[in-house]
């Protein structure tokens, strides 16, 4: 068996640990920096663990692509992959330590004004006390529960909120820090009564435009929206609409329907809205590197066993 | 019994409420806007509930007066008091909510490198990822266990830190969120293995340049520091030193020596220092002001029934 792994951002430890694993289940791993590196004999490889584009898709010998991203909408179109069989697994579990604490970051600089109070730092001005708003006694709104949804559910408990409800398609969900979970069909109950919304969701037909304009109208006065998911979820226009005229307490964007988001958006601009550039989460946290090859390695045991992918994504739901 | 209330940012259920167990006493009330507007017949009130400052220096008449803030520096200085016996009550209680909130917020700040992206954000430009730290492993010193270290201790053990350790004069804590709690003597062998120290102590002269520069220089390559309880207890000038060279990977500061901090104090221009204008803590949170006069009133209770005061502070300790 060959192996293509694409380098990325990983350290000497993590080849180490990945060309053990190969050696184990007899195959051979080459590490390139680009696609375009890829040597001869390699162009054949049966798995590619990185984002391997253009390998998949002109490679009909390729049967697996492991991508280090959560998020796999740009390889889930049918005719994607030359193999129409390939397989693809992502690393859908990696990311939720950094993205909730970035979630509770946002959240809070919103809620606590401290971006205004560093602007006014910035300028020299010590600031007067600005208005708080608390976690405390929160009504938070998950909207999706895997585990990005769930690891923020986690840590946002210990800040004591009124309630935590998780809104997913199943309506199920093991995890003990949702006070309750219900369907995506109660949406609209639930925006009724959020203070927070946080949304988590891949992006699929089901999920796009999911926080409409109608929906958004639904929210009290004063309301937080943060968005780590897919920009194609909310309504963008809407949202800034609602921001301008002080309907919506704040959103925190990490995720836009254009990215990088274009000169010309009049998002830039938008009154309370916290923007970052697709950066919740990102390889540079150790865990989160250590996590995605520690994922690919396990997957890579299953693959040679002839077992079912343990981080296989659905290509047909698209997640 | 004639009681004077500085109305500071009070709301009419606050009035009511205190109106309704002062009469349960049989105390008169008095709402003033400033100590200025107190009128004759209540110059000789025997309480105040408010920064009564002209009023503790001046009357004989006055045996207790209740501050709305955690700290007390400026009242337990020998003589500060027309009347030395009079009682002094804090609201050491009302604000771990929030600040532990505050704590939590600049501590991802910083780890998360959002200053700098939110700087980048407002000149439009859409920035590279940056490097992440995160709570998740990271080791965690609270210097000064009182209510606002366990509030804090209590949310930060939610991100699943490698450790939370207590520091205080007496080495222990009944708040199960630290792993070890140790005497302030302990301090330097616990400094060494701090990726995060939060400093939460009052103003006395044992915590005065308790950080000191030999002290700084046993923290570990890249550790953070966040202080909200005195200006006094770190040496400012080798903080800045320190995190000007790149050892300290950030600290945010909510207080300082001297406050407003003076136009040309250096600090504001120093590298990864991240400042607050002491506004971790303030009153227009609904949850502290609530408590805040929660408290006054059941320590009024215990007044008048000839009880302990609960929020007493120790004059001679000054907390």
């Amino acid at each position: 068996m060959k192996i293509v792994v694409l380098k990325g951002m990983l350290k000497e430890s993590h080849e180490k640990k990945i060309e053990d694993t190969a050696e184990k289940v007899g195959a051979k791993v080459c590490f390139v920096k680009d696609e375009k590196d890829i040597p001869e004999d390699f162009k054949d490889a049966e798995v590619i663990y990185g984002f391997g584009i253009n390998t998949a898709k002109t490679s009909k010998a390729l049967k697996w692509m492991c991508v280090p991203s959560a998020g796999v909408d740009a390889f889930v179109e049918p005719g994607f992959f030359a193999n129409d069989d390939c397989l693809l697994s992502n690393s859908s579990g990696a990311y939720g330590v950094t993205i909730a604490e970035h979630i509770i970051a946002v959240t809070l600089m919103m809620m606590r004004k401290l971006t205004y109070t560093y602007e006014e730092i910035l300028n020299g001005v010590w600031g007067l006390p600005k208005p708080q708003k608390s976690l405390k006694d929160c009504r938070i709104t998950v909207l999706g529960t895997g585990d990005i949804g769930r690891t923020f559910a986690k840590r946002a408990k210990a800040f004591e909120p009124e309630n935590i409800i998780g809104v997913c398609r199943s309506g199920k969900s093991d995890e003990e820090s949702f006070d309750r979970v219900v369907k995506i069909e109660d949406l609209e109950e639930v925006l009724k009564e959020t203070d927070l919304l946080v949304m988590s969701l891949p992006d699929t037909p089901e999920t796009k435009g999911i926080l409409s304009e109608d929906k958004i109208k639904l929210l009290p006065e004063g309301a937080y929206i943060v968005n780590v998911g897919r920009g194609s979820a909310i309504d963008e226009i809407a949202l800034a609409k609602y921001l301008e005229n002080g309907k919506l307490g704040g959103a925190a964007l990490d995720v836009f329907v254009n990215e990088p988001l274009p000169k010309e958006s009049p998002l830039w601009k938008t009154k309370n809205l916290l923007i970052t550039p697709h950066n919740a989460g990102n390889l540079t946290l150790d865990y989160t590197l250590n996590k995605n090859v520690d994922m690919f390695c396990e997957d890579l045991l299953n693959y040679s066993n002839g077992l079912l992918l343990k981080y296989i994504v659905d290509r047909k739901k698209g997640y």
